[in-house]
């Protein structure tokens, strides 16, 4: 196991440090990142800070088509790679104290305080600073409303607690930013406007041209202080600045407060941008508080559905509260045309706002916790991005539709040939999305029209993938990569062959099923084909260990388990080149056990334990994506102490930054992980079926869990102790489901004993 | 077959066209390529010329360390990229006819006329434009001296045919040059220092600072006219000028002379460049006759030695006379620090100035056409690097030394993974070269002390990269990328097995041999482990085919002859995606068959056939290395009619553009192939068991043909004609050698009759 990093105290509801970590400032950044879904930021300072650290500020859906930067390009490339950008800094107070700019990286501090309260997404911190004879004591309070989404709040609390000062804080709005990774420190903005009217000062900015007919978003910042302005500022090229100055005495505080509403090319106009922000902020007049109780009631909501209590493991608890915190500040399904960003508002790293990660990870979540229609817009989603996806494939030269690696627009702008041209099991996994829904609801209408014109094309896509190798007279599929990005370009990925085939018959079953409603149709001869390769898909199997072989040539590998490896050189990725990882037979994520988590009722309980106990042990969980499924499989197959580790790694993956780059942004896809394994993998739920069911598990080190899942128009509280389980119909009618493989109708509440983990092995 | 394009005439010495191909410019400008192993440039034209083209001058060693550019960074990976930059434009004169600017992209023009004379590297070109009434006609010629290699010459000739006219020259250095490939049109150059001094003007620039250690280089060029200056031009940034003007009458031509000296760093500090480039313009004062005269008697020199004379086929002959020209214009051994790379001068593609072409490709030819210390100083160049090839093995992660793919300094500066980290197979034949050099030349000396050194290095790096597969109980060498770049991340590459276990068995054996003067120490665990590799070596083969396998699964692949695809398809390269390529059968250069030319006394003719039909079939000679080999082998096959067309495909590579990308530049390491063909194919030179053989047959299409080669303080002529073989001692003591399998003694002259080809298949 590699160590964790833990930088802030364990805490049932918040994030909280009392240690300013100069060494560590952009991992604390990341941590302390906030979001509403539309708008968000890092744990960026107010004031300057000259420490190293990472200013990151991100709207949904503004990007930049960046020039493709290879080393040798690649037939087949897409022309630009789509990243997300820095965007107005709009967070800046700038604090002089006797003419003395205050930066934490250099100025001697006390009674340092950081925390982030999950309950109501509030970003609060504190110091006290000795300048010449005053201590003054700073407090910032922020938060980005979750009801008015364009609205973000920044309280400042100045008080001397000793002698007076003069005190001028600047306060800006500043579009002089660029991304980490660039290359050439290329500006991706430019300055469209500016101005001051009354008591609102806005910059109005736009993205640089492009060459790919991208749109240029623009942007509007619009700032006002509830304090009257000492002056405007000279401004600089891309920011606006307004000043504001006091004589601090002792023991009477004063206060500022900044309100900045954002508004993007994409809702608004451009040359409505600033008329509307002014608007809006004249409209948005409640004081903080109530402001401020506007946003807890909101977020209070968000927390009474989605919540899980779990007594007697605050680590635990402060974990999934975080991943459920950080996953809601990304995405609450507002916005149909967003998705689900890897990095969400904390980061820039991976460019692309959409991944295979929402269909294999956030649908199966959002499915338990939101309103069905916001599963039914991330399918339509793809849906709508149907043409786009046909170019990807024809862009390698393929039929049907190729759902891209990572996109803005649906169009691929991700280059890695190993990735981008061979990861196409994600194209696998958009259509097992439509599965889930569809199990999980009952909704049939999806499937029928819409969901069966995206199944056709990808089962298209997977018909022409495939090759005939007449030496072995079975279809194959050369050169992908499967899950575990630890091996590339490898043949007969059993995950991908399985997950190809299964497309292949779904789509046929379905459309068999739906023929009359079904707008698009498949020939005779195109059936009869893919029913060949159904028949004749080629499976690499081990009859003596029981396996189902990752691909060709991995028994041929030097095997041995993760704990032979030497702590020294985990996570493998920072300390191993790549061909090193390539050619080991580590595992980075859930390979041959994600199609088993997928497929689950397709296999035997044998099946799964013995590919389990082959596969774990290489597995070094280097991806965020990994833990979760070994977790729900784990507590499947009885191995509680391993579901345990597992959750615990999935659910604080962040918090104690094990793979050792939280400092990067957070792993926001993957922060469903433990919301997963609590529900599917500790509880057993299952509805691939159609059929609700449970099988309860509890870790030992846990008094006792609970949560609320939607099903099928009702409302559940599961809650499980250390001896009974409890399933409660808060709302709906009865339900007939299962629990612990027993038929059971649910009526209002129903209780039974916590079976013995043995009873599941 | 690919079609061919063809843009100049069929000329045993010359490459001429009287059509100024505006479409095809790119490719006229590569083709009508000069250097001097110096510096050199494509065929730009003097004056300005607004159509599509790519200004290109370069600098032997001036080269930059850009950044990187990757879409996501791999451990391991170098910091930087090394990239033949663009140098100093020292071409330039401009010309204005009655303040019209001439510029043949727009203008109409007549008579127009280029040749390269490859008998003595002379460009020269004219054309005939209209101007008012005046009708011109402009000549240049110029020349790189090989003599004097700093110098460059440039003469201009102007005539008015009819009519009167004001000419005005503008003659610059300009350094305001940028990469074709640059992302953010970055420049690499700053001004130092620019002056005027009597007759002669000069500019120093320098290349940009780097953040990796790398000198930078300083440049001057230093101009001087054979004519009047009429005056110094306003003078832009990086760039220096003067302009003459003239009254052109018809009939009376009047001529400008340029001569150019270009300095580096790498030779004069830059304090001391404009005073040593001053002190040798001056020195160079000789006519411009006299000058011409010296380079015809270098270059008449060059070709005595190794001029390969062809009767009956015109085309055949231009081509390796071309070839042969542009190699010696790129490197003919005179700097122990430059190596030979890729593009020459002729282009900035690939970046690097040094493959594992030279080793492979280059070494073999010059062993024959130049004295053996040329080639010793090629291993010595790799000698020197050898503390740097240590470091590419530890950025791996692994013992010894690993060679780089392409390099300036001996780290490695290339950076994809499926090429950097495992095109392995490199580093085998750096180890071969010091084969071929010892059996050839019959040193020892070199083997004994340097050679050891490098071989030892290079076995324990194999010793490291194999695994053993326990399931199999033999060594495996996983994750690589054989010669066959159309396929990446193999398994267990025949060709790389076979060339990782015999670096073991050679260093051993010489180990063994030369123990006692040997300055490295191979422990006997070492040798016992070396020893274990080789007797438990896993070689993928196949019984029932008779053939070794490309890799482990090269055969489940959908199999097929490249004679089915579609024509319009080719070169596979640009149209198909990366993907596509590698799951596809089809070859880009001898892979297995590389293996069998390196080690051809190790197999038996049958073997070689089998192979060679196996996989000639499916090999699409998309690399400019892959003709050569196959040609030698068919030839020694007897399949005449197959070796011809190689012959054809590697002699005419450029000429006929065949793999539609020698716009970019010309194919540099590939020159040496229409040699091999010949000497080692169609003449079966063999010199690997340290006795020299021959074995000639003769193209049906050929009259004759004839060549040259050292051997051992011998000079050999040998010469095929349709019924006999003549070999005459032109120089040094008798020797025993074979002819047609037979022990002769060559004293003088022997002469036997031409084998018809039956005999040898």
């Amino acid at each position: 196991m590699n160590k964790v990093q833990r930088l802030f105290e364990i805490d049932p509801w918040k994030i909280r440090t009392t240690h300013l970590d100069k060494e560590n400032r952009r991992l604390q950044e990341s941590l302390t990142s906030i979001g509403n879904g539309y708008m968000g930021m890092r744990g960026n300072f107010e004031e300057s800070y000259s420490g190293i650290h990472h200013q990151g500020t991100y709207l949904a859906g503004i990007w930049f088509p960046d020039k493709t930067r290879v080393g040798w390009w690649k037939n087949g490339y897409p022309e630009y790679f789509g990243k997300v950008i820095n965007a107005m800094d709009f967070l800046q107070m700038k604090l002089y104290v006797n003419d003395h700019e205050i930066d934490l990286a250099v100025d001697e501090l006390t009674d340092f305080d950081l925390e982030l309260n999950m309950e109501n997404g509030v970003l609060t911190r504190s110091f006290v600073v000795t300048i010449d004879d005053a201590k003054v004591r700073f407090t910032f309070q922020r938060f980005l409303s979750i009801v008015k989404k364009e609205l973000a709040v920044i309280q400042l609390t100045a008080e001397s607690l000793s002698g007076t000062a003069h005190l001028k804080v600047v306060s800006k709005l500043d579009n002089n930013v660029q991304n980490v990774d660039s290359n050439y420190e290329e500006m991706f903005w430019f300055e469209k406007n500016r101005g001051h009217q009354e008591d609102i000062s806005f910059l109005t900015t736009q993205t640089v041209p492009n060459n790919f007919g991208i749109e240029q978003f623009s942007v509007t910042g619009a700032m006002k202080h509830l304090s009257s302005s000492t002056g405007l500022q000279q401004d600089a090229k891309l920011e606006v600045a307004e000043s504001f100055s006091y004589e601090l005495k002792a023991n009477q505080p004063i206060q500022l407060e900044k309100r900045v509403v954002i508004l993007t090319s994409r809702d608004v106009p451009e040359a409505e941008q600033r008329e509307t922000a002014t608007a809006l902020l004249n409209e948005y007049d409640a004081s903080y508080e109530d402001l401020l109780a506007e946003q807890n009631s909101a977020w209070a909501d968000r927390w009474a559905l989605a919540d899980v209590l779990i007594n007697g493991d605050d680590e635990a608890q402060q974990g999934i509260r975080f991943n459920i915190f950080q996953l809601f500040s990304t995405y609450y399904g507002e916005d149909q045309r967003l998705n689900i960003g890897p990095k969400g508002f904390t980061g820039e790293k991976y460019g692309g706002a959409t991944y295979w990660d929402t269909e294999a990870y956030a649908v199966p979540m959002y499915l338990g916790i939101a309103d069905p229609d916001v599963t039914k817009n991330l399918l339509k989603y793809r849906h709508n991005q149907l043409a786009e996806a046909q170019h990807n494939a024809r862009q390698q030269g393929l039929k049907g539709a190729l759902y891209p690696m990572v996109t803005f627009t649906g169009i691929e702008c991700h280059n890695e040939w190993e990735i981008t041209f061979e990861e196409i099991h994600r194209n696998g996994t958009i259509a097992h999305a439509i599965y889930n829904y569809t199990t999980y609801t009952g909704d049939e209408e999806y499937i029928q029209k819409e969901g069966l014109e995206v199944l056709t094309e990808i089962a298209r896509f997977w018909a022409d993938r495939v090759h005939f190798s007449k030496r072995q007279q079975k279809y194959m599929i050369h050169g992908v990569t499967g899950p575990n990005e630890y091996e590339n370009n490898i043949n007969n990925n059993w995950y991908t062959n399985y997950i190809a085939s299964w497309v292949l018959s779904y789509t046929l079953e379905n459309y068999n099923k739906y023929q009359a409603q079904a707008t698009v149709t498949i020939t005779p001869e195109e059936q009869a084909k893919w029913q060949d390769i159904i028949d004749r898909m080629y499976y690499p199997t081990d009859e003596e260990l029981g396996i189902f072989v990752q691909h060709d040539t991995f028994l041929d590998k030097d095997l041995m388990p993760t704990s032979e490896l030497d702590p020294a050189e985990r996570p493998l990725n920072q300390h191993w080149s790549w061909d090193k990882i390539l050619r080991s037979c580590f595992i980075k994520q859930a390979d041959v056990l994600q199609g088993i988590y997928y497929f689950g009722d397709q296999f035997t309980l044998e099946e799964k334990r013995k590919n389990f106990e082959f596969y774990e042990p290489m597995t070094v969980h280097e991806s965020s994506l990994s833990a979760s499924v070994h977790s729900i499989l784990a507590a499947e197959l009885g191995l509680t102490d391993k579901s345990m580790e597992m959750y615990q790694r999935t659910a604080r993956l962040d918090l104690d930054n094990y793979n050792n780059d939280t400092d990067d942004g957070l792993h926001i896809t993957s922060m469903t992980g433990s919301w997963l394994a609590i529900v599917h993998g500790f509880a057993q739920m299952k509805t691939s079926t159609g059929e609700l069911s449970f099988a309860p598990i509890l870790p030992k080190e846990w008094e006792n869990y609970s949560f609320h899942v939607n099903y099928r128009g009702r409302l559940l509280a599961v809650a499980v102790n250390q001896k009974e389980v409890t399933i409660d119909l808060k709302d709906g009618p009865a339900l007939a489901m299962m629990l612990y493989g027993k038929e059971i109708t649910l009526e209002n509440t129903l209780t039974v004993s916590l079976k013995q983990e043995e009873s599941h092995v």
